[in-house]
């Protein structure tokens, strides 16, 4: 039994049927155009994260506004990008297994392709993947950003990095300096503080691989959190940035200078709910909880209903408390949820409802996940 | 580029790729087995939830060894479960909208379908869609259990199942008695009190509709929590469990009787991480991050290695700390996880790989979830 599709191109917003992930095209128009006027400005390499949207056309909004490239997380991400047109692409992170590094070899028969190692062991793994196929991996030594997650302290940089210059099939490229929980520090300030110490990391890596006659052509990290801090400190050739297409209601948790939302774009992702059950105390219950929208971060706020919060979630609904009971929503309304995080809610869809004014423009499709490894009988 | 499957029947464990949802058959057939002895035993009819897999195959099994019919949670799931055979369906929820209306109705042409409600603006778009696909839709109320939800208290029980007798294209079924939170109850005792409270409420119900003459054929509820204490408190006359084909973390921290863990079932569900870096310190990363675990319920746990900690979880990677360095994962080996909450940590998967005596046994489908709607291009 087939399903049928959440909405077709021309519905009114009102026939989209919940619970439904939409993108507004005016907001993502905006964010795309106005990250792209910044990394010229600044004179910064942009490579937009696809991990954010997985969306291939996105993908082309996004080199058709002048991005370097893109950036993936997984060869899965990758594979489905190249639709994009994309010609250089980053996998930023460590490949590991027969049969993804097979995969990711491959890919770099048909574009450039770079990717993450912080181990010599796995330096090995890459250079034999690239040799049995035949082609070249550029290679981004990840250091540690500050963060003391994946990447390699100073003392371990140069033994990867010589074995990257040194293997068959593998091209040192430069560095990879990103640490996500610093996009997130809440205060102005101190994000400011945690970019510049991975500014000063990256300039010791860089100065130490160059001492070493090794090339550093990229230096590539930052985020939605930090890009303008990463620009400003002029140590990376490149920024990745994500989240900047869609925004979320933890990204709004940041501060900005004034002390106020950090808010450098503008929302554009949000999952559409329906309302299935209306208690006369004005509680009501949305088609949407834990299998709709991605809760680690915390709930999701009710899109320009500053009076009504959604409370809990259980698998597939979700608790909406009205500060009125006056003013709750009706049974089989429908409300505007903006997720507290982005990434991983676009990742439970396989559809984005793209629209404007109103009115579905377009269905675009949503990569399948790694996760989501295609079922037995497709 | 279309993506390979994870593993091919035959294959041995360690070459599934990574991350991987796994099923360990002789656990799930137990668990089966298990549950159907003890309804059997107990008198009492058993509706298993399908929302917790979501999966044809382990429906057919459950419908083998005895099951009165399935749960599901959405209208998709039941349209995805007609595949198993299954003759008497229950959608656990309230359906609102008419597209979704008109395909609930539209499957009452193939099986015998019942669904809920507790408003009698909701009882009057049940039953438009039931005269409109000239179908009968059998309902439940749903009653409060006891955990103030969606439910529908005493006073305001009669007129909603006076509607749904009197409305075209309706039959009153009886009631439905759940509480989710329930079953997380963590003491035993408090547990079982939770349970009771719920079937006084339901006996108190049940006896308000038949002394206006009412039918109540039938008192569903309960779940893997709570079914032991159900079935001897004597009121609901069918159980409909979920999480007992797999269990999860999250139950393992309920307490039984003589306080410990709460394991009636055994463990069956695993996700399948591969380690992708490998510090000096012994802290690794593996694959499996909020895109492939649900982590709702707190981080899951390393099956048979309680000498390591899934510590935190970035989108895509998993941190793991081992108590002893020496013995810490290497770069390339597999981890199985046991994940802190089953049913929203399936439904982020397409396919259930099911592996027997350390070897792949079959490949099953994952049935989208109704977030996944399907994209333009399939």
């Amino acid at each position: 039994m087939s399903r049928p599709p959440p909405a077709r191109p021309g519905d009114p917003l009102d026939r989209v049927d919940t619970p439904a992930l939409l993108v507004d095209l005016d907001a993502i128009e905006a964010n795309i155009a106005a990250m792209a006027a910044f990394a010229q400005a600044a004179g910064c390499a942009l490579r937009p994260h696809a991990k954010t949207h997985k969306c291939v056309e996105i993908a082309r909004l996004q080199l058709a506004a002048g991005a370097a490239g893109l950036c993936c997380q997984t060869v899965a991400e990758a594979e489905a990008m190249l639709a994009s047109g994309v010609r250089d692409l980053l996998v930023t992170n460590h490949v590991v297994g027969p049969a993804k590094l097979a995969r990711l070899a491959a890919l770099a028969r048909r574009v450039r392709v770079s990717t993450l190692t912080a181990d010599r062991r796995h330096v090995a793994m890459l250079s034999a993947a690239a040799v049995a196929e035949g082609v070249s991996l550029e290679v981004l030594v990840e250091i540690d950003a500050g963060d003391a997650r994946m990447g390699l302290g100073e003392s371990d940089l140069l033994p990867v990095a010589r074995a990257v210059a040194q293997s068959p099939g593998l091209v040192l490229r430069g560095l990879q300096a990103y640490s996500g929980p610093f996009q997130h520090v809440r205060e102005a300030g101190a994000r400011t503080q945690a970019a510049a110490e991975t500014a000063r990391r990256a300039a010791r890596a860089r100065d130490l691989l160059r001492a070493e006659g090794l090339a550093c052509p990229l230096i590539t990290g930052g985020g939605t959190g930090s890009f303008q801090d990463d620009a400003a400190l002029g140590v990376l050739t490149e920024i990745q940035p994500g989240s900047y297409v869609f925004m979320d209601r933890d990204y709004a948790r940041n501060r900005d200078r004034g002390g106020g939302p950090y808010r450098p774009f503008a929302q554009s992702l949000f999952v559409r709910a329906g309302v299935l059950r209306a208690r006369a105390d004005g509680v009501c219950y949305v088609d949407a909880g834990a299998k709709a929208l991605n809760l680690d971060c915390g709930m999701p706020e009710v899109a320009g209903r500053g009076d009504l919060s959604f409370t809990k979630a259980s698998d597939e609904q979700g608790r909406i408390e009205p500060a009125d009971p006056a003013r709750a929503p009706e049974l089989g309304a429908a409300l505007m949820l903006v997720p507290s995080h982005c990434d991983p809610t676009v990742a439970l869809y396989d559809t984005l409802v793209a629209v404007r004014g109103g009115r579905v423009e377009a269905l675009w499709a949503v990569a399948p996940d790694p996760a989501r490894s295609p079922p037995p009988d497709r």
